[in-house]
């Protein structure tokens, strides 16, 4: 039984759901009214309660031990598990929810393990997140933040040969729907040699994947690039909130920091490899010319299906905008084929000096911008560092983020003959800072 | 009952002993033989067993609730009870173990409970570590480390004004004695234009003490300069091995990763701030006539007495030297008073922001080198990048690390009319690549 075969569910509102229809089901933990929080599966409008389903006896053998492991609220040791337990579990789903299942019956004769997903069902991290780590594979965000610095040599010479990354803060990653205090900090004004303190002023979002860690490695071993895809559990949207005006002032000699870490935005629900491999195409943004990259990085399958194609979109919305019922305004719609690294090669290159990856890991693919006006995944590049102010409909014009306003991350996938899925919503609003 | 005020012990190993006499009493985590791990509290050659002290009933009131949550094999409930929960427990310590004590009869009649720490004691990473913050407050590293790359102006811009740091990675943090395995990684060869892989051929070490945290803040709150001592649980050795030829190809533009990531070794004692009382200084080491720190980084009596006098060393044996019984060569003689910026305003400015703090995070110093020969706490500066490789008793250079070195990080407090106490070791052995 696979994705094809199986078009259609008894649950009306996922057939043609825009996020999370029969062919998604992606996997999240969420609880009600301050309960424990519980594992669940998003289908149409629906969240399907995993703990409560397996109670009532709908598991068996391996899709039984995957759900018994995402029991406790976080699903680390069900990533842990690897393919087999997530395959077991989504094939078992497709059954339960296929149009015509017998099981239906039993299923609705549990009248609470289909809950209303916009209710008052709360979202929380799905995993415990043990490292962080923030790639920089937008090779198109990574040539017009150069342009801005280094207009005729925008890419660094290590550009096409590391999959640069850094570590990122895990503390303070947090779901989609908590907002976003303007952090404070010290900034350089133009023209003066000495710092000043108060609240950032040029507060901007960054469209990203989030990628999620299942089987991790021992220190000291590395995950070669033909293993890598086994390592990785599942997908999100990620907005990496950043502090332009703090970051140009820390980052020098050792990277971002205070700039990062005041928040990081994740969507809930973990969208699987398996949700996604229609959606998989080959590795996109490497040009014919580019250097080959080295042997611990190249794989053939990894080169001819390695990449994915999934719209990604930003929106924002203003407090004006929201009391004159403007609808949001589009920001960036850009694709992951900007992606210049594959997932796999994200893995191996981690790991490549013996670092341990764990499960429950997180890694960022960095901005992913598109070339084009109207790509572009921040406003550093929107508004070229804020010299192009946009204008909104309200009237409005932004720079930067102003208090208030709201931004929204959309993730999709489309395909002629296959359903459309999608990540739900990465949400958060500015508050002004304290 | 204060530290100065008890000076000997009844267990005689603990009088003079050069690292862990009566006024140190470190805490850490321990196992013997594969058994479950309990916290304890090193002192002269031996380890108290808290689980099995606290079964005797030889706790009250808070200094039992401090034991506690030091159950379970993680210090970290320990550490977010905070100061009084620390204080009670030393004091109850020092009554214990105070020569002269009544209570000498009931410890030694529990025959277990004084192990010998040399013996078959394993030690174990004091708490789970949630994030790894390295800092660069070394400025004599700083100064020497820029001069190789800027002769005229070592220090940039930011230097006086932001207590540098970037996040590192927890999970390869592994206490003494864990084996470092020499990384692989891409290195960019002189003169060349394209990388190529391979094992690291410019192993380093780097001096830095570690700093436990206590008590954490929640996102979007800050710690004041005034309270962050309050949010220290206690300190460490702490070695950030690191790989430069693979630094020097994949730090620009984000920093440091696979460089350092590879593994992390720690002493695993935690040295407590009551402990180290006595050994406070002003703030040492910068001079009149820089610039003011920014009002959250400024603290009457943080720059009064938050700098430390402690005394740090680094030991280098090769397998030749270890055959021929030499004794091993003395790297680095330096001091933590070449720290520009205080522990308390590494804390105020990683939360300024609203970054969440949370018990058991762990911040390295940076490299704590003295301006002189003698003083430099990395090979990179001791070699001068390998310029200047140094001799050995042996007949062998070094300009980096070979397979088979290890490198002994010790620290000790010295202070005339006080006893002196120390960290312990913490060592790592380098193995070749796999």
């Amino acid at each position: 039984m696979t994705q094809t075969s199986i078009t259609r569910s008894w649950v009306a509102s996922a057939n043609g759901h825009a996020d999370f229809p029969l062919q998604n089901l992606p996997l999240g933990v969420f609880s009600i009214d301050g309960s424990l929080p519980h594992s669940g599966v998003a289908i149409g409008e629906h969240i399907f309660d995993l703990h409560a389903a397996l109670d009532a006896g709908l598991f068996e053998g391996v899709a039984k031990a995957a759900v018994e492991a995402t029991l406790g609220g976080q699903l680390n040791a069900f990533f842990e598990l690897g393919r087999e337990a997530r395959v077991a579990l989504r094939e078992r789903l497709l059954e339960l929810f296929a149009e015509g299942s017998s099981l239906r019956g039993k299923i609705e004769a549990q009248g609470t393990k289909l809950l209303p997903l916009a209710a008052d069902c709360t979202m929380h991290l799905p995993a415990k997140i043990n490292d962080y780590t923030d790639f920089y594979v937008g090779i198109e965000h990574a040539q017009n933040v150069g342009k801005l610095f280094r207009p005729d040599n925008p890419l660094l010479p290590n550009y096409k040969y590391v999959p640069i990354g850094y570590h990122g803060r895990a503390s303070t990653i947090r779901p989609s729907g908590t907002d976003v205090r303007r952090p404070k900090g010290q900034t350089l004004p133009a023209g003066q040699s000495e710092p000043v303190f108060g609240p950032c002023a040029r507060l901007d979002y960054e469209l990203e994947l989030g990628i999620w860690i299942g089987q991790g490695n021992d220190m000291g071993d590395s995950i070669a690039i033909g293993d890598a895809a086994d390592h990785i559990a599942g997908f999100c949207l990620l907005n990496d909130w950043s502090a332009r005006d703090i970051q140009a002032w820390e980052y020098q000699p050792l990277g971002p920091f205070l700039s990062k870490s005041f928040i990081t935005s994740i969507s809930p629900w973990v969208v699987t490899a398996e949700a996604l491999e229609p959606f998989r195409r080959a590795q996109p943004a490497r040009p014919q010319g580019d250097p080959q990259p080295l042997p611990y990085l190249l794989d053939k399958r990894d080169q001819a299906a390695g990449g994915f194609d999934i719209e990604l979109e930003v929106l924002l919305t203003t407090e004006a905008m929201r009391e004159q019922h403007l609808p949001a305004h589009r920001l960036t719609l850009s694709n992951t084929q900007h992606m210049y690294w594959t997932v796999a090669q994200m893995v191996a290159h981690h790991s490549v000096n013996g670092c341990q990856l764990q499960a429950g890991d997180l890694f960022g693919s960095g901005t992913l911008s598109g070339p084009e006006n109207g790509q572009f995944g921040s406003l550093l590049e929107i508004t070229e560092g804020g010299k192009k102010p946009i204008e909104l409909a309200s009237g409005e014009v932004r720079k930067f983020l102003e208090d208030g306003d709201e931004i929204i991350l959309r993730g999709r996938c489309r395909r002629e003959g296959f359903a459309s899925i999608g990540f739900g919503e990465c949400r958060g609003k500015v508050l002004a800072a304290r």
